[in-house]
């Protein structure tokens, strides 16, 4: 059956069927779409993938993706720069900044530690993170690592580091997620919510 | 917010967006997996994508796609060829060689004759059609146009050109569709099963 394609076309599909979540007809259908348009919209596609591959580095202080040596957030002077926001990966930052509640720094930790898949705290940006609190300047850290068992670990081996430069630590609140019901959360979430309840008159 | 990521990201995910069915955060998705992807792997996407633009042409005597002048099937000496199916177009030939039954020639019209849209006659791929069939040598041509108006009305047009070529001329059987049930086939359906009804015994 396959012979009937060109080599090309076989070898698009093939491609395509590599992406998350695109099954064998998802990828016949989006290289049939690639064939029929048009040649440059086709090529800035290409383009575009290579491109995200060659232009995207890290930024040299806090690990975000960027196409210069600084990212777009450590030389962004309206920021508050005494306040570093601890994240596991850039997608994470993101997120907190499509808040817009977010006017401080960032380090990417890129991971968390997990020794049983063999990432230890040398895989991780960690003795940057520790060099740049170092370097004076810092009043405030935001764990904002996952909150689940591997991310409160990494959490908790941070602070282990930190605890005696002098600066704050803190972390994202935990309770009850907006939008939800008290019906659905679960034991671990409500005792969050109990333990961290806050008066509101 | 876009503002967050890097440009190059910013241009993938519009790029992926505009892939059919593929929505805003799949399109997310999809270009944070390039950009996690191994440096090869990613540019062997972009390269599969420009060469389907730049290495797939029409074959020069079936319109079928192919990176030879001439198309695998065209050249298939096993195939029988004194038999033309005609389609609309090449997925229609993927899908009838899926069937493992066709062992003939095909011809793409290239789309059907809607006047609405403003395609007619000129713009198929028809005067080559009965080129061929006058060259000689064919016995009988197959019309697997779509069972639809534009498809039954473009099958009907080439039936005029061709009947005083002597060639003999068939085409797809109608009828229910295997798998299916009586209960949901309708009128037009059940008509076409009833006139075509063929003995079994």
């Amino acid at each position: 059956m396959s012979e009937i394609y060109t080599e090309s076309l076989n070898r698009l599909i093939e491609e395509f069927g590599r992406l998350p979540g695109i099954g064998p007809k998802t990828a016949e259908r989006l290289a049939f779409h690639i064939l029929y348009a048009k040649t440059d919209e086709a090529l800035a596609m290409a383009k575009a993938i290579s491109d995200v591959k060659t232009k995207i580095k890290n930024c040299k202080i806090c690990f975000n993706l960027s196409e210069e040596p600084v990212c777009k957030i450590c030389s962004d002077n309206k920021r508050d720069k005494t306040i570093i926001c601890v994240v596991e990966q850039p997608k994470d930052i993101i997120n907190l900044e499509k808040t817009g509640s977010c006017r401080w720094l960032y380090h990417v930790l890129g991971g968390h530690i997990a020794p049983l898949e063999g990432i230890d705290a040398d895989h991780l940006n960690i003795t940057q993170l520790v060099s740049r609190v170092k370097e004076g300047g810092i009043s405030e850290i935001v764990m904002a690592t996952n909150p689940n068992l591997a991310g409160d670990g990494t959490a908790l081996y941070l602070c282990s580091l930190l605890k005696n430069t002098g600066v704050k630590i803190t972390r994202l609140a935990r309770g009850l997620p907006t939008g939800s019901t008290i019906e659905f959360a679960n034991a671990k979430i409500l005792t969050d919510a109990i333990t961290g309840r806050q008066q509101i008159e």
